[in-house]
């Protein structure tokens, strides 16, 4: 019999982030005594719900809403809110105060980022490098800013982009993680390359933020955007962030300067004056429902360190293709993950041929990942909620449903 | 004694909208006994709290996303949200089915409709008009759209759009009420207009949508936005909607093509197809817990007339300019609201030089409306819940604060 089962109760056992699920809405956990037991390994496409978020989001539409009223944009803070949540993320991704706003959506905050990025650059730098291997939103949107900008979209590799580089490069667009393989990408030795050529680099933080250090400011990052569902739990389409580095900031010329981000918002001024600072990313009236309640989420990161998040990751999916190497048979799924620490995310992606039909199959047990289109069963393991059992037991029903 | 209180008695009773008020959250109304009635007159800022809203987030909390979590993009319809809750919409703004799609802010779904309106115009046409008196994010973002598409923009008053047409136009941006002084414009006669001229007409519905038929089809409008926290009461910052005509849906060329528009956005190809119909509207995930907010908010219309929401509007604001009349010393305020019903929509404006302050005084004394630099008191009617004894209750207690 495997040893994997008592060894996955001893890693819990001395896992000091353990404690954090118990902030979360989730199945009873792997190894209680009920039969019920679900294992979520999708936090990367929605994260869990996290516990306090019902009652904060219930408050905000009966008293703040259905009492206050209008009078809750100054004395429920509602006005202020994409800025001050945008401050409560910053830390999580390497960033000092005053330089993430939160609001609309990834693609909204990639289109403002490209162009605000574009529109720093020297005039003369006519080439937008891309990702070819982004999440494909990020390309089609890159693509708009480059025909309304009249700039060349080039799609490159990650790996291609030192080679790349050059003086009409204004711009780099990249991902932290690959939302498809889970590879991390080198993202201080990337934005040194790009700034040694004279462009800008604007990364995407989708896939790594709330799952690793990013470190936006020590890396002097110049442009950043990520959505909040994923690793921050902030639920199904909760707003994205836009983090401009302050050095840049007097120049972030936005290519969607709706009134939020106006010096004085409420003097309709016909003519537009941008505001200061993180505000200038801001475009319409926020979405405080959704604000909100990405606020109450953010709670449960009240004392946790992101090196620890960092090194349970690691763990897990160290022990994850552990099981899958016991539990299933050589050469039935490839793993398309780096097996280098440095190379890797949070998530492992195995390839199979008849992985769709297996993904649903894991679903129906009650182990929960997703299928990426044609070939890739996606597992994403959020550190705050997903414990070692929890691993031991989806690579087993995955070896088992693998035949 | 002044008749106007008995008037506003009968006039309650006689009121076939008047039921409706149960849908909403709402302080006592006056004329009942206790003393604590509040008389909301800002729905045209923030529409007040239907009462299912709360049980109905609560419930995409708690087990949509608390328990079916990633599943409910296709079991709770997630995914379709924003088409489906377009097509509740429609019937309010006069458009038949699939051509309304919900989410982002106006002011991002304004950028969207005058890039495509530009790209849909003849390629020689190089000017854009903006109403000049609009809300200022529309002329920002008006500007923004014209610096990026290489067109000059022209900002002109309703009035003067007749005779500013020309060859050279090739979209024109109004808003269907002035946010300020209430004036509704004449839609039918501007968007005909427009076309004689062979150019686009592009509404912004947010100050009417819900108070009065707007005719969108029925008119030939093409293109129009509205935000849905208004008279559609969707919430703080609840998500705005895009109208696209049928007719033109082929051509609609975004300048926010995010992943949520293409043909098959589980395909993941990195080549952009975008899809047909108003889905092409489109842009990143979708806030759901806003729009779930909304789409129960909008159950309040069921079986609600806009004919009759229109009269009752109409004779809200005629009584409340009676009682303005009857209790305000003549000369202390002048009313920029127009007289004529045709040219009025569901808010009445009355400038005095010390507005701000007096409104700071209506507001402790619980009716509420709001201010708008630099001298305008903004009162908002909404048909589904304010009453006649409201009314006058606002006008009485105005007179004895403008003294």
């Amino acid at each position: 019999m495997s040893e994997l089962p008592l060894l996955a109760q001893k890693l819990d056992a001395s896992d000091e982030l353990a404690p954090l699920r118990d902030r979360f809405v989730l199945d009873p956990a792997s190894g209680d005594a009920a039969g019920a037991a679900g294992v979520y390994l999708d936090g990367n496409s929605l994260g869990a719900l996290p516990a306090n978020v019902p009652d904060r989001v219930a408050d905000v539409i009966r008293r703040q809403w259905g009492e206050l009223r209008i009078r809750s944009w100054e004395e429920s803070g509602w006005w202020t809110a994409p800025e001050r949540i945008g401050d409560r993320i910053a830390p999580l991704v390497g960033a000092a105060p005053g330089q993430v706003v939160v609001g609309d959506s990834t693609s909204v905050n990639v289109f403002k980022a490209l162009v605000a990025a574009i529109r720093m650059a020297d005039a003369g730098r006519d080439e937008l490098l891309v990702d070819a291997t982004t999440f494909p939103t990020d390309g089609y949107i890159a693509e708009s800013a480059a025909r309304l900008t009249g700039r060349t979209l080039r799609p490159v590799t990650p790996a291609e982009v030192p080679a790349a580089l050059g003086d009409r490069t204004a711009a780099v667009l990249l991902n932290h993680v690959d939302y498809r393989t889970g590879r991390l990408h080198d993202l201080p030795g990337l934005t040194a390359a790009i700034h040694a050529a004279g462009a800008l680099a604007v990364w995407d933080l989708c896939h790594s933020a709330g799952a690793l250090p990013v470190g936006l400011d020590e890396h002097g990052v110049d442009l950043a955007v990520g959505c909040s569902y994923k690793y921050l739990n902030g639920g199904p389409g909760s707003p994205a962030y836009l983090y401009v580095r302050h050095e840049l900031q007097d120049r972030f010329d936005s290519p969607l300067p709706g009134w939020n981000s106006h010096a004085e918002p409420f003097g309709m001024s016909p003519a537009y004056t941008p505001a200061e600072g993180a505000v200038r990313g801001r475009v319409g009236t926020p979405d405080i429902l959704s604000l909100l309640a990405l606020d109450a989420a953010l709670d449960v990161w009240d004392g946790v360190s992101l090196t620890a998040v960092r090194a349970k990751s690691l763990a897990l999916t160290d022990f994850f293709l552990r099981c899958v190497a016991e539990y299933t048979e050589p050469g039935r799924v490839e793993c398309v993950t780096p097996e280098r620490h440095a190379e890797r995310g949070s998530q492992i992606a195995l390839r199979c041929a008849d992985a769709g039909e297996v993904m649903k199959r894991l679903i129906a047990r009650g182990v929960v990942g997703d299928f990426r289109h044609p070939d890739v069963l996606r597992f994403g393991f959020t550190p705050l909620y997903v414990g070692f059992r929890d691993v031991e037991r989806a690579a087993r029903v995955l070896g088992e449903e693998l035949g």
